[in-house]
């Protein structure tokens, strides 16, 4: 980047939000999974900012990195051209509730929780609650296509899109949907540019649809002998036309860990557990809880305990939510995959998950959204060791092979980025590929979005 | 189409399923919009037949329109360049239904029907249920993302949707997605082909996601004062976080004309009906209903009933399933609209469709589903009268004009086709198009699939 166009774009943005002091740059050249190098940190408050932004580095060539709040576990937001990262955080304005037309529009700098709690003070809901929700972006979540433990349920960032504002790679202003539930008008560019991680346009401006708050909610904590007879009792709950909430599963490697360094009294002996949560209309959702509760009793569960209050509910999800973060504490490095298989191939996900990193030397624990196939087996790393990046490198493909050859997908949740670039091949033949570089050349002729990703 | 193609395709296909009989020609000519002229009929039955057949006519520049089950209500699939059109109905296996996995695999020929019977035989559920589900193939409602009553709580044929085979214009077949419910793995190519009306792919295979069978159901019917207690109404259940399957809206016109034709005691001195379905859980669906049911009462309804068995449903549903049959016996000619508007604008839709038909001399009656605010303005138009067709014309773009005005769009669910292209640019701009244009080019250049719609 030019001395001549940083003067360019302090023009247009001022110099507190052109930055290119060394320490800005490092604040901003990183997201949860790796470090780049940006030579200029752009912070735009309005999509005419952006449209500007986007004019000159699409004139001069310069790659342009969109980020929202760099909680991508993938390297989706990591710079690693150099160029502008254009950071969304101060376009963070709600600029609209809407209790009748049920829909929100928000910028892409509105933090998930944020939302969340707008929406529910007028008795709305918005489902997708990925895990980085008190800190990570709502135009991240759209970026990235944001997935969640609700979405089971209630399905992902994607399936509550009703319009987009976009600028394109050359500054030009794309409208995307209405704020119409159902649109039928054209391609649908809005789930185009929804987890494209930023190749394609930046957002600027989000339409979501919102669905009445549910009444009330039990949350049910069981542990049980094994894997399989988890899995069976996920398949149970399901089949008898139940579908939870949420359906987190947690392995013995990651309760007997979690364990040793909290003591929260989690069941070590248990080969698995299972946290359950039914939402919905009171009488409906005490039904649920019933059965679920009877089908543990009935199956072998060493235990099952039953939350009717928020209080409760807190409680028991207590080994679920400080177990990862003792774990980030606890590793030198955690990587966290999200190897999406269908229902039917989790046990044997997790199964072939232990034996290659076994054969590999590494410790890994599992958590997952197990009603949809959403595992995240967690691995604890340590760089110093001889070898042990080569060795985990090794086993990722490993896994993403196994998961595409179950039918299942390299991502449920998390995004491509940097980390999965080099797996993309073994789900995307090469039809795929081209067809993708054939949009990304089409909507980014000169490549200057978020280049090296995807394509 | 050289008769030396004709013969090239003949070797492929063999004669009973190469056709260019004027009878054959014409009875594959139309859908329920428009008649075209095509110069020969594909009928293959293989992902390598559709590849073969599009080999040949993308080297040959020669166009190809996909066809589904002729069903469409736009001209979506009406060949207007002449051409092959490419009949899917003969792509007709349920390749697997999956209980375990909750999923089906299906060739684009099923007609939506048999999917929905396979499926619930197994306790499972596949939501989309456009009106013409008894005829429209599952590769139709894919192309044109298909929606119906039931989308108000379940999402459209989009949100089903796990992965496609696709045969491009070049005769390449593109894989997407994958059999797992959650999948970010690189950009949403599913989604881009689904509502694109054949215009960037031949669908070849749908892999679509189940969810468990609801157990019970209740339907309620009730008329109102006016259109305004209407729409209140649907405010107030859905304010009470009740979230029907179904909330089909009826107009006086719509009641008064069916009445006269059928005799069905529906009550013409009502401004509105409302057709209300809630299902789930047997505990919840009976508050809910009761819900409903006492709202009608304290806010005025004329008259409230509700059915707890399936014959005394189907009691109810006459008015709205027979009325429209009805209708389309008796109008020399019956186009129907379906201008989608947020929640809060319908009140305001309805009256602003009737006084636009008032000035334009046209009859029109409203039916809709209320709860996502797409509306079906069905026009009872007589072509032989004089200027007819240019105030129809007049008065659709008027309708058109408002609906994108309110924030709305041209079309729910019925899609684009021919219809509607001639007001395409009244909701999408010139850098919508110009996107939608290059991404067209980007997947097939030559311009031969469905040509003449969108771009």
């Amino acid at each position: 980047v030019k001395k001549s166009l940083v003067r360019e774009f302090r023009k247009i943005l001022g110099a507190q939000r052109c930055l290119d002091a060394p320490e800005d740059l490092y604040a901003y050249s990183h997201d949860c999974y790796a470090r780049g190098k940006p030579e200029l940190v752009l912070i735009p408050r309005t999509t005419q900012e952006v449209s500007a932004i986007l004019r000159i580095a699409h004139r001069e060539g310069v790659p342009v990195t969109p980020r929202g709040g760099g909680s991508s576990l993938c390297g989706a937001t990591t710079p690693i051209r150099g160029g502008i990262v254009l950071a969304t955080n101060q376009m963070d304005k709600i600029l609209e509730v809407s209790q009748e037309d049920r829909l929100a529009v928000v910028e892409p700098g509105v933090v998930t929780l944020r939302l969340h709690q707008a929406v529910e003070a007028v008795g709305l809901f918005y489902p997708p609650d990925p895990a980085s929700y008190a800190m990570s972006l709502i135009g991240g979540n759209v970026a990235t296509n944001a997935g969640g433990p609700r979405c089971l349920k209630y399905g992902v960032t994607r399936d509550y899109l009703l319009g987009l504002e976009v600028v394109l790679a050359d500054g030009e202003v794309l409208q995307t949907g209405s704020r119409a539930v159902k649109d039928v008008t054209g391609y649908d560019l809005t789930r185009l540019f929804c987890g494209s991680e930023g190749t394609l346009g930046v957002i600027t401006r989000i339409t979501v649809r919102l669905i009445p708050k549910p009444e009330t909610k039990r949350t049910i904590l069981t542990s049980l002998r094994t894997v399989e007879e988890a899995s069976q009792m996920v398949s149970r709950i399901i089949g008898a036309g139940i579908l939870p909430t949420t359906l987190e599963f947690m392995d013995q490697a990651y309760l007997q860990t979690v364990e040793e360094l909290m003591h929260l009294g989690l069941p070590v002996e248990a080969g698995a557990m299972l946290l359950i949560e039914v939402d919905g209309f009171e009488e409906a959702v005490e039904r649920q809880a019933g059965i679920v509760e009877r089908f543990c009793k009935e199956h072998g569960a060493l235990d099952v305990a039953v939350a009717r209050t928020p209080q409760e509910s807190d409680q028991l999800w207590k080994g679920r939510r400080m177990g990862t973060v003792a774990l980030m504490r606890a590793a030198k490095l955690m990587i966290s995959h999200d190897a999406t298989v269908p229902a039917s191939s989790i046990p044997e996900l997790v199964a072939h998950t232990h034996e290659v990193a076994l054969q590999a030397d590494l410790k890994v624990v599992i958590i997952g959204h197990a009603g949809d196939g959403n595992m995240h087996p967690i691995f604890l790393l340590d760089p110093s060791r001889q070898g042990e990046m080569e060795r985990f490198d090794k086993a990722s493909r490993e896994l993403f092979r196994f998961t595409v050859e179950k039918g299942g997908t390299l991502s449920g949740e998390h995004g491509i980025g940097l980390e999965k670039n080099p797996y993309l091949h073994l789900q995307v033949n090469e039809i795929g590929m081209r067809t993708m570089r054939a949009i990304k050349k089409a909507l980014d002729p000169k490549g200057i979005l978020n280049p090296g990703k995807f394509v």
